[in-house]
């Protein structure tokens, strides 16, 4: 089981030769997910040697065009190369028009089914949930409605004690219900007490993307605790009217959210093509919240 | 003056690594012309070193996303960077309706006008003239409606000759006479012939586009004896069914147009992925008409 993102693209709205549109592969426990498609994705799928037809899942957060005009095009090479699994599209409610009329004019007929769930950039709750994995959504502050989302591992199974487990002969289907935390009445009358036989599970990790947004106190609560955010900060301190005019953080405000929402780590991106090098915003972060990094396009972040 | 042909993209409907989807940047006299303009379209264009501000014709042939899902991209960014001079779009009608829905769901209100000429994919005849060069679009044989497009130079000026012209007295508005063609009637009654003053103008040539199409003759009369032809080679003879199929050539029959045409030189492209070498391609199609090259993205060809 592994749980990791890979960032596809970290650029603003002008793509650069360094930053492609926005766009994050995940994989969580088996589960493959992408979030956000900018013009190019399927070029950087391929480039950095993502399996594209794992993908179940792909997540939009806003209709500005640096976060899903990528879209269509991978939808239509994953047509091409013989998919015929379904796929989950969870956006706004115009998306499933913009992609279903492009698709019509060039007379494709897909082989899968596209599950289209709407998002209205104003509630919040779970949109995917197996027994792995959840999938939850809420609001960003931009200019459009726009969403963040969390994804995070179900609590695990409790681990059974192998210094106690060997010769105590207990049997498979015991074993089994001590996994789920129950303790074990015998037949003999005897208990089995649960916390004798097991040790705590593993830790349940859990990943917040937060982009496009400004600063908003009010995603905090969405995203307390989470292992490892993903927060825009497309301008630093020195431009912040830039930041307020369009409804963008600088990368200290993205560092103040990290820090009131207690996160583990903290990565930023959606650089504005207007800078050249990400001193300033490594700089600028980290004195608010260390743990924190700049992400690059074909980088990949352990959740952890 | 210049007239040249940049290949920005050379692959079919799956981008590779090497070939990205279909578009072109045509310089001639001092007009830029982009024909087509597929997924990835704008970063090419920033690979390439290309000034797309300089832009003003678009022309869109089909609407297969590989042909077109990189306009709205280029159009978002060419208003991103401050563009407020007017762009001609030339395509199919539905065109104009899914541009506009993908700016609209972002809210983005261009700084520029964008003309928008629809092509019905049936019909023929110039598109855009000015004094140097002259657009002209013809039905192809497609899937879907699809349209070639033939770029000319006009017919150019007389050129003066100096060995005749030095020490004549002749008057500067003479000169410019001279130069449309006319005969020169002086007050003393003396005729200067125009044949004696003048050599003749430097040729004009021609590049034809033909993408995506199976192989018509019918095309051979709208690009009879051009400079240049661009021509689809998605597939080799031993694919000459799956070319029939999906209604696209094989190199062979791309060079049998050529040759039919009478055209200068035959470049190929719109390579399928399946291909791993072109020197299949370039042997076809090198056997029907040898001036025929495969082309590649980032080079550049002289039209002359």
């Amino acid at each position: 089981m592994s749980f990791e993102v890979t960032i596809l693209g970290s650029g603003a709205a002008i793509p650069t030769q360094r930053r492609n549109p926005t766009s994050q592969y995940i994989v969580c426990n088996d589960r493959h997910i992408l979030i956000d498609c900018g013009e190019g994705t399927q070029m950087q799928i391929r480039k950095y040697g993502v399996k594209f037809q794992r993908i179940n899942h792909i997540l939009i957060s806003h209709l500005h065009g640096d976060h899903f005009f990528g879209l269509v095009g991978l939808i239509s090479t994953m047509h091409l190369m013989g998919r015929d699994k379904g796929l989950s599209i969870y956006g706004p409610e115009e998306l499933e028009q913009i992609l279903r009329l492009q698709l019509e004019v060039g007379a494709a007929k897909l082989d899968f089914e596209i599950n289209f769930v709407k998002l209205n950039g104003k509630d919040s709750g779970v949109i995917f949930e197996d027994k792995l994995i959840e999938i939850s959504y809420f609001p960003l502050k931009h200019r459009i409605p726009t969403n963040g989302f969390v994804i995070r591992e179900k609590v695990k199974e409790r681990r059974l004690n192998p210094l106690k487990i060997e010769g105590s002969g207990l049997q498979f289907e015991h074993m089994h219900r001590l996994k789920k935390g129950e303790d074990i009445l015998l037949e003999n009358g005897k208990t089995l007490k649960n916390n004798k036989y097991t040790l705590d599970p593993h830790p349940s990790f859990s990943y917040a993307y937060c982009s496009d947004t400004a600063y908003a106190e009010k995603i905090v609560s969405y995203i307390q605790g989470v292992s490892l955010l993903y927060h825009e900060a497309t301008f630093i301190e020195k431009d912040i009217e830039r930041a307020r005019a369009t409804f963008h953080s600088t990368a200290r405000q993205a560092a103040e959210i990290a820090k009131k929402a207690g996160v583990g780590k903290l990565i930023v991106g959606h650089l504005s093509a207007r800078y050249e090098s990400t001193s300033d915003h490594l700089h600028e972060a980290m004195q608010v919240f260390e743990n924190s990094e700049v992400v690059e396009d074909g980088r990949t972040y352990q959740v952890s």
